[in-house]
């Protein structure tokens, strides 16, 4: 059975037609605060859900909120055209936001979106603008085209969006296990990355892994007056910072055992092609006013970004913290360490390295207690899947610039779950810049990237229904 | 013109008949709650300078409370007998209190002094039980018994008793500088250190002088997402650990340039009589759940405590320190360092030092803010001073055992600010012991050791009566 063709023009001039329209209905998602972490937020969270459910609903979806331990998730199912043998598309995205704190940053109220001119033209500012509400809409108002102009979605549909993103997605995975059969699909689509530029679109093939752990190291058993004790016994944030100051040698390699054994190099078409992206380092750096690269030396900074395995403290905490002089030795000392993982590296194997280059510096008397937080192994979507050509196809209807394909430094660990729990890769097709302010005050979405986000998921979705399933 | 004799016996015949109403007395006290850090108590903080005052007044002393821009002062000045030729000596001691948090691990409320049965028989447990109240005690009741034996202070006495001592003694600098005449004496007596076991009274002569900073290294203009960012850009908080981690080589020596530069060996007579004082290392380790001792290579634990410089970090914090984990890269991170000095350091000199050691390793891009919260060289009192001897001979008369002369890790920073602004040296008598849980919940002071205190003073003063100012 042939699929049934349908002609992409008119899909795209609905949704130029009620672009308007669109940016309604995103601030309307956006005045919904939908906190995850914080319980005060709880009834407003489900709500945001509430709100997709709606909207999915309209647009001919079977939809329901199914409860979980934490907040619901939004499961949405569409058969697409009659008797069609189209692949069936799993869309994720997720409904909840970061707090919007410290709220004296804002330049307006974080959540009542405020439409403000700057060098790209229009912009939404508020909480969620980019991440993720605003790509959401990228897709379900590429639907809502699609149904308005031939009533129907091109291809068998079916949507995931969760509400615990932001607090590490506790439910994901055991949902995901129980309804494996309901979730199963070709391919997921993900719109929660960035493009290269405003004018350039971008797939994310590669993203990094994680490795995650906080390490406390105890001593004495109480807090002491380094009077009566200092120079004469442990002081684990001396004994911390001793051991932790030793994780990079002078050439910025990390010093855990076995770190790099299984880090691939990439090749030299792949180097060559990054290359050919024209990085701005002292743009990148300057941003955030810097002005010297550091890192493993003899690498691009995309390299390093992309694929070279890190390894960063993320917080340090012991002893006194406040302000002036108190002359304590610290009972213990606790640090966040997190690796950024490439292909090949085994999380649990880099976390047995970890354990192992801290008990060769353990001090006489001192003992380690380490939890982990994050086990993820980095992604890498092949670059030759027909759902990754038709994205880039798609991209390149709506586009002048033609996509490209690139890293990213940060982990997607929902990428990971689908991968390993339903079975199937996810095409990563973002619309964000890079200075959004994702978690951050002020966080905003480009209206033109709204626009070509939206245009663009019309336009895959046409490419989609080509394929056979 | 020679002295008045005065008769001891008497005296401690009284201190002991009355000893129930110093006991009561010091009660009364400790229920007054003058937690001197926190505004909330500053009406009670002045309640007990009052307390001290109104005591002064009973046994013949000219006292009163002296407004400073903080907690007031208490002075007070007693003639001794008529006639006398004895020298004027300057009691200093503090009425405020270390805020009684955390108050979960009180056995009782720290306001209200427990009478405690325990290994030494009865102590009172209470916040400021040794710490200063119990201790200004043992000298005002010693007052009190020679008041009620011969009806005057057998010296001249001048009392000076601080409310700020527990925040760093903020007016106490200028304050002896705008009454540097009215507070001249022959030597000042504090009692505010310990004995050195229930049995063996104890002067301190030796204290560590202290150079404190705060020293932050600022990176990134703003916290970065270490995906994007992390192994390409400065990480404060990786290259904070990579320095502090270099201040102490394998042999635990310092490494700030010049830090041993001016550093005295003490004798071999000296190293002599400590190592007679039998200390033991492994009671001392036990007793803070460790087994081993650390610092210099070579050195005895007594060696390290009272005659060897030390460097100690006692905070540290940066990024994320919350529950969970944030893969955050932080704009800065911050440490506070202490180090202990001994005689012939110059505080300012190690600082120097300090930062010749950081801007040496300083990473490119990376930015430090150094602030400094203490500056007092070590203090050695002349072994051969003839108030000393009196000290010693006074805590002879009360005692079986002969008092021992020790140092002291810590640092007492009046001692300092009297020998540099008034002029003349201070004799360290104290009564407390190791254990006695000092600015910690249960904060004690045992029975014995306070009637051994006033018992101990009511001597010393007649040793004193017997010299020639």
């Amino acid at each position: 059975m042939s699929n049934t063709s349908f002609d992409l023009a008119p899909v795209l001039a609905r949704a130029e037609a009620d672009f308007d329209g669109s940016v309604q209905r995103l601030c309307d998602f956006l005045r919904i605060e939908s906190v995850s972490t914080d319980p005060a937020y709880a009834v407003k969270t489900r709500a945001a859900g509430q709100w997709v459910v709606d909207q999915l609903r309209a647009l001919g979806f079977e939809a329901g909120l199914r409860d979980t331990t934490g907040h619901p998730m939004v499961v949405a199912h569409h058969p697409g055209p009659p008797g069609t043998n189209a692949p069936r598309i799993l869309y994720y995205g997720h409904y909840d936001v970061q707090p919007p704190d410290p709220l004296d940053l804002w330049e307006s109220p974080p959540f009542e979106p405020a439409i403000v001119e700057a060098k790209h033209g229009k912009r939404i500012v508020a909480r969620g603008a980019v991440d993720d509400k605003g790509q959401v809409m990228t897709w379900l108002e590429a639907f809502r085209a699609w149904h308005a102009a031939h009533g129907t979605m091109p291809v068998p549909i079916t949507v995931l969006v969760e509400g615990e993103e932001e607090c590490g997605s506790p439910s994901l995975p055991p949902f995901l296990e129980a309804n494996r059969e309901e979730l199963q699909a070709a391919v997921c689509m993900v719109s929660d990355t960035s493009s290269w530029d405003i004018e350039t679109p971008a797939i994310t093939y590669m993203l990094r892994g994680l490795m995650y752990a906080e390490l406390t190291l105890h001593g004495p058993s109480r807090d002491l007056h380094s009077g009566m004790y200092g120079g004469a016994v442990l002081n684990p944030i001396n004994a911390l910072t001793r051991i932790l100051g030793q994780l990079h040698d002078d050439e910025g390699r990390v010093q855990i055992p076995g770190f790099y054994d299984d880090v691939a190099e990439p090749g030299a078409e792949e180097l060559a092609q990054w290359r050919s992206l024209g990085f701005d380092e002292q743009a990148f750096l300057q941003e955030i006013g810097l002005s010297t690269p550091t890192g493993e030396s003899g690498r691009s900074p995309l390299e390093r970004l992309w694929s070279r395995p890190t390894c960063d403290l993320n917080g340090i905490v012991g002893g006194y913290t406040g302000a002036g002089a108190k002359t304590v030795i610290a009972s213990h000392a606790m640090a966040k360490l997190s690796c950024r993982l490439v292909p090949n590296q085994d999380p649990n194997k880099i976390l047995a390295g970890l354990r192992s280059f801290l008990d060769a510096r353990t001090p006489p008397d001192g003992r380690w207690e380490i939890e982990t937080f994050g086990m993820s192994p980095a992604i890498r979507v092949p670059t030759d899947s027909p759902y990754l050509r038709a994205a880039i196809d798609g991209l390149g209807d709506v586009y002048e610039k033609k996509p490209v394909l690139i890293g990213c430094g940060g982990s997607i660990p929902v990428v990971g779950m689908i991968q390993s729990i339903l079975g199937f890769d996810s095409i990563l097709v973002g619309f964000g810049l890079e200075d959004d302010r994702v978690h951050s005050p002020n966080e905003k979405f480009e209206v033109r990237c709204y626009r070509n986000g939206i245009l663009s998921h019309a336009a895959i979705l046409a490419r989609l229904a080509g394929m056979s399933a």
